[in-house]
């Protein structure tokens, strides 16, 4: 089987990252800057909140003014004025005085306190206190979230909703970011037939591209599906040349297993090479230099997802996958290959990989030499993970019904069940 | 603090659920159904694979003409055709012959076995086999993934990357589901000023849609972030009526607290109440029924968030959940009450809460009778939480700190450094 041809998981995966070159950072609107990565450190000019306001709704008073107030013994303060939220007077609170106050609202100078509006009577024209309030009650102070100057969030940051919220807080409109990477799926071969279609024997319902585009969504990526290619090789090229001009990352899927001209991807990556002398016969690790750019494809040491391919291509040099045909193996050489590659086009190195262990309900067996991902069901309350039928690279109602994958080491063939295994849960 | 009138979060939320009708389902095309749940069971019509088919690019024999074949003594065998996938021909393999097939490709009728191309010399019009292949060797059978009339998927199934894939390769175009919910947020307040605008003391950027729109787009939703609204009752009645038109719910922020008639969303919402009669000061649990439908406000025994409304407005009675205006507030109130919402919405039950237990690396306090959510940073691998500095509600700067909710029970005021608590983890 060749296997000492064949390169590791590990080390395609770090060749991949090493040649992924983040995308260069613009300036995003806060609007559409979800899912967009900081590119720079991001302190705020400001502190936050950027004045002193009112915690609560009430009455802004000195706290000296309300200190005897009691039930039995209530304080009564003339209510000079009322201050709501969006009221950009700076108004003064004057001893023995009060002024009606909302949340949010700017407290008026001099005043320390704010009392609740339950502790009083909600007086209009005068106000009955019946608890003191001590100094800094109900009052936020400017810059007790932030100071001006604070670091709010690193480059590398991934923009979430706390992260955006926090950033429009600051009054940042624009963010230097890595946008959301905008991924196009090109699925390819004769056989494929759009799903609502007749059956015909001989045809396939492609399937690809939609779990492929599916797939990329979850992570948050802006996804074209391009429409399926026959087995062409012009096709394939003139496709894989617009496509690139207008994406961050290309995926195809088929066309590239043993076959020769019957696959179309491999073939026509390969046909265009201006280099033609040291060209292996693309069995093995093959470097190839089309007119488009450099795609190498080989097979990696893993079960399912054997043949790869990965290059860049285009004048921007964009990343492009050629994953394998069958939805299981395309499924599992997405999640291990090109989720960190798309991570790596974004800079963003901390998000934690969502790794466990569990004990397997029943025995697996994994051919010698070759990392597993078998599909499995994991009950994360019992940590415990059944291996499904049906494991084979085609096998996609059993790959429906996974949450997890199983991983099975390139040296065990085989494992009772009741051994600890790690797992990649599925999101 | 009137903590006996207020309601628990669990009851809150079970009220809620009970509320919510899930959206009818529709038929939705497979390129958009990624994110949407299924509505009835999916069987398929078809077995999966639909034909026998070759696992590999190699030689269609009969098992009985290679039975001897051995690589000092290679059987040769004259190869009749050639059939690659997507070819509709169903040709046949006569005794002693083979024809080429490449992966994917109809099985010839007589053939039982696929020769792998590398165990032969690769042969076009004869082909020397060196190896013996067993009768069913690389070949898939029809139906060995799924027979016809298997279930493929369950109604109540969200349909991710795997889920569209085996419909799409069951030849299904179209799902019978309930769509991805179309979210619009409305932010209230005079005092909001857009981030990016110049610095007025009184006035803060408005942070809340921001927040709120990324929230609901991490989960899925199609969502429509609202021009923001001022204090005007007549203004936010006329863009909650709109906004009811065109989603599947609805999301305030702001303008909920005990101010009154600055308290718009409050006040505009009861004020256009029928019922007159039995309608409380509005500051504790206060059901009206204004024109538009009927929104619930209430006092929730929890920090923080305590400001809740939530009810049914428009024709088609959607959900809006009035959040308070302070963003952490709003934060924790979508993930404890908006997010089971939405699953509800789409009649989804399977997903599991992402909850666990850490040990707490400081001490945290709480109110009395009341359930906090303190922001905290998690460390999976120690399942270490570290209570962030900043636990009020304004604090949106510690907020995007976080990566977890600390939860602290009603009945618990402080807990120490080292004491196991329950935590959300943040997505």
């Amino acid at each position: 089987m060749h296997t000492t041809a064949m390169q590791s998981v590990d080390s395609y995966l770090s060749d991949i990252i090493a040649a992924i070159e983040p995308l260069r950072p613009a300036e995003i609107a806060l609007a559409d800057a979800d899912g967009a990565v900081l590119a720079e450190d991001v302190t705020t000019a400001w502190p936050l909140p950027g004045f002193d306001n009112s915690a609560m709704d009430g009455y802004a008073v000195r706290a000296a003014d309300v200190a005897r107030a009691s039930q039995d013994d209530p304080v009564a303060l003339p209510v000079d004025a009322e201050v709501a939220a969006g009221d950009t007077r700076q108004l003064t609170v004057r001893a023995g005085r009060a002024i009606k106050i909302m949340t949010g609202a700017l407290l008026p100078d001099e005043a320390d306190a704010v009392v609740p509006v339950e502790w009083t009577d909600g007086g209009a024209a005068t106000v009955l206190i019946s608890r003191p309030a001590a100094a800094g009650h109900a009052v936020r102070r400017a810059g007790d979230d932030a100071k001006a100057g604070d670091l709010l969030l690193s480059a590398g940051t991934k923009l979430g909703p706390a992260q955006v919220g926090v950033l429009a807080a600051a009054g940042i409109g624009v963010v230097f970011a890595r946008r959301r990477p905008r991924v196009t799926i090109i699925s390819t071969g004769n056989e494929l037939a759009p799903p609502g279609s007749p059956l015909v024997p001989g045809l396939i319902w492609e399937s690809n591209s939609y779990l492929l585009a599916a797939a990329a969504r979850q992570l948050g990526c802006d996804v074209t599906r391009h429409p399926t290619i026959r087995d062409d090789a012009d096709e394939v090229l003139a496709a894989i040349d617009a496509a690139a001009q207008a994406a961050d990352l290309l995926i195809t899927s088929g066309g590239v297993s043993m076959g020769g001209e019957h696959d179309v991807v491999k073939a026509a990556l390969s046909r265009s090479a201006q280099s033609g002398a040291a060209q292996s016969k693309a069995t093995q690790s093959s470097a190839v230099r089309p007119g488009l750019g450099s795609v190498t494809f080989r097979k990696v040491a893993m079960q399912p997802g054997m043949p790869q391919g990965f290059g860049r291509v285009g004048p921007s040099e964009t990343p492009i996958f050629t994953l394998p045909g069958n939805p299981v193996s395309a499924f599992v050489s997405f999640r291990l290959f090109v989720e960190p590659a798309l991570m790596a086009l974004q800079d963003h190195k901390a998000q934690r990989v969502a790794r466990c262990r569990a004990r397997l309900a029943g025995p697996v067996s994994s051919p010698p030499d070759k990392r597993s991902f078998l599909r499995g069901i994991f009950n994360d309350e019992a940590c415990i993970v059944t291996p499904l039928t049906g494991q084979a690279s085609h096998h996609i109602a059993s790959l429906a019904k996974a949450n997890a994958l199983i991983v099975v080491p390139e040296q065990v063939t085989g494992l009772p069940a009741g051994e600890l295994v790690e797992i990649m849960e599925l999101p």
